[in-house]
């Protein structure tokens, strides 16, 4: 029996988790596979966190040095684990570095990946140059610099696109994103305040800056940043005569076709499955959803147990997820998996 | 100093709490100010939750028996807390009932209060009978018949209105409450399930069915059980001739003023901050931010910190939030009282 936890992942949701198990003095093993820690927030470079404000870089890299400061975690980088023997308590793992560790429990918080918007190509990315992800605008954001990447202009216009890669059936995209719109919302008040001569303009299904989103960052967007929201159905992206991006697609309010002349145009990307997840399904013998995400079990009496015991999932490797409540299942796993393992120590005397 | 952890308020955030703390063999005193536990799900009588389908007694009951029969779980019902003295790892907690505590940290899952329709007279409740609101409607989907409280007809029509109490600057609730949308399109179905002859309509500002939501509730009441989704801003409540009640509105995508008669109109009441909150801020020394839910301290490597040390806050006290997440905050609570716990007797040794 061993009471160790293994911690997959070194995003929010993995960090907390590791955290969480370490401060009561219990091992973890936390493994990456990426050469850095951090997920999303720090690979993507995401600029200004919502809701907190607080840039990626300090917010998530405190949650890393906390980790990476802690004498009970010991970290993989750059690694996988590749084989799972045993059971809760007792579960034997093999990593990519040739290592084996015996831990009692394991902790998967593996996340997603990002939408590629070269699935979206009526949409224009990978065709313009002034077509870009919301990642990608976030590294501008982060620049300080808002400027067209073809010619080095700065936009009069720029239109963020929600829902590109998400409510989407065509695509095989039919969940909602969870927190798109709210990135969205406060990408246009970054962009304003770094260039106030551009208008943005966000066009949507619906806004979904739900509970207290929505007057932080919806309201104050339109209200105090002047984004402009259009309720629309878009068809294509293309180019002007004049070298401008054109948005066409019909004013779902108005019903009318519009097509609205734009220096730039972001995809506010969606969260599909971890392109991982059918390999960690295998490896870890656990179940997955309809749409490929991680399956979970019973979330009254046992939140974030997967389908085999022992092994918990949470964050957005369960769905679309928010930082902040990537933090809290990490935070929540952390206290199902010493708990478990506290009652099978029990049991065992 | 003291390891026993007070938790105050027994819904789904306390009880995950209470039961996260107890699991590893700590003490945990709960106080809830009712004389059942169970929190919103079992006083106002849920139905079926979103989105497991599991009905709330059942579900709720589980979480309410496992704390019961803990052996690590001492339980004051109808009890209220009154005093709070000393500081983290040693406060002092006077009960309602005379008894006097001391305990090592505090975690409120104080949850809210649901909206009082009686705030939006212009919608009906209170005035015809046949004006329900969502939880008074998901009463009449427990007892398995549906029926116009007036006459016990069985209903042609039933409106749901959204966002009563919520997004609505007029009467002081700029929020939204977050999880409404998606018991609606869920109560919609159940609805339908029960008396196949009714057709249910949705009037919606933005449908917010955030991630896999989307396809299970939405799309599904839609597509399968028929629900019509009515984009539009109403005006009133009124009754017909006929002695039916009348929906006035404006159907802002075609632009057109509407009114259909329907049977019964159900709000879908918001999430008010809890109405013992100005009472909690000052009993327990925390801050509430500006809508008057409990004020968050830093959510990255503190996440669950009220404004006082030692005092963790969670759930629907922090905002508008769902049952799931709920569970995820009292378990995440659960492992950081511990966890500052085990810091603070480490410093002391």
């Amino acid at each position: 029996m061993s009471d160790t936890v293994l911690v997959v992942g070194a995003g929010p949701t993995g960090l907390s988790a590791a955290a969480g198990v370490a401060s009561i003095g219990k091992k973890v093993v936390l493994v990456e596979k990426e050469a850095v820690l951090g997920g999303a927030p720090i690979l993507s470079g995401y600029a200004k966190l919502v809701p907190s404000g607080e840039w990626a870089k300090d917010a998530i890299g405190r949650m890393v040095k906390r980790v990476e400061d802690s004498p009970n975690v010991t970290i993989h980088k750059s690694t996988k684990v590749v084989k799972v023997e045993g059971e809760a308590g007792n579960f034997t793992v093999t990593l990519s570095n040739g290592q084996s560790v015996n831990v009692g429990s394991i902790i998967l918080g593996t996340g997603f990946t990002h939408f590629d918007s070269i699935n979206k190509p009526e949409w224009g990315f990978g065709t313009y140059e002034d077509v870009l992800t919301t990642t990608q605008m976030e590294q501008m954001v982060s620049s300080g610099k808002i400027a067209c990447p073809s010619d080095g202009r700065v936009p009069e216009r720029v239109a963020i696109l929600l829902c590109v890669g998400s409510r989407d059936r065509q695509i095989g995209r039919e969940w909602c994103s969870k927190i798109c719109c709210t990135v969205s919302t406060n990408l246009a008040m970054e962009i304003k305040e770094i260039s106030p001569q551009t208008d943005v303009f966000i066009y949507y299904m619906d806004i979904r800056t739900f509970g207290l989103y929505e007057d932080k960052f919806y309201w104050k967007s339109q209200e105090e940043y002047k984004t402009k929201f259009v309720k629309a159905r878009i068809a294509e992206v293309t180019k002007s005569a004049d070298n401008r991006l054109l948005v066409k697609g019909e004013d779902t309010l108005v019903k009318r076709p519009i097509v609205i002349p734009m220096d730039i145009v972001v995809h506010a990307i969606g969260m599909d499955p971890s392109e991982e997840n059918p390999e960690l399904a295998k490896v870890f013998g656990i179940g997955l959803e309809k749409h490929g995400f991680v399956e979970k079990g019973e979330q009254y009496t046992s939140s974030f147990s997967s389908t085999r015991r022992g092994i918990y999932v949470g964050g957005a490797a369960l769905g679309p997820e928010d930082i902040d409540t990537s933090i809290s299942h990490g935070l929540a796993m952390a206290m199902r998996a010493v708990g478990d393992m506290n009652a099978l120590v029990q049991k065992a005397a």
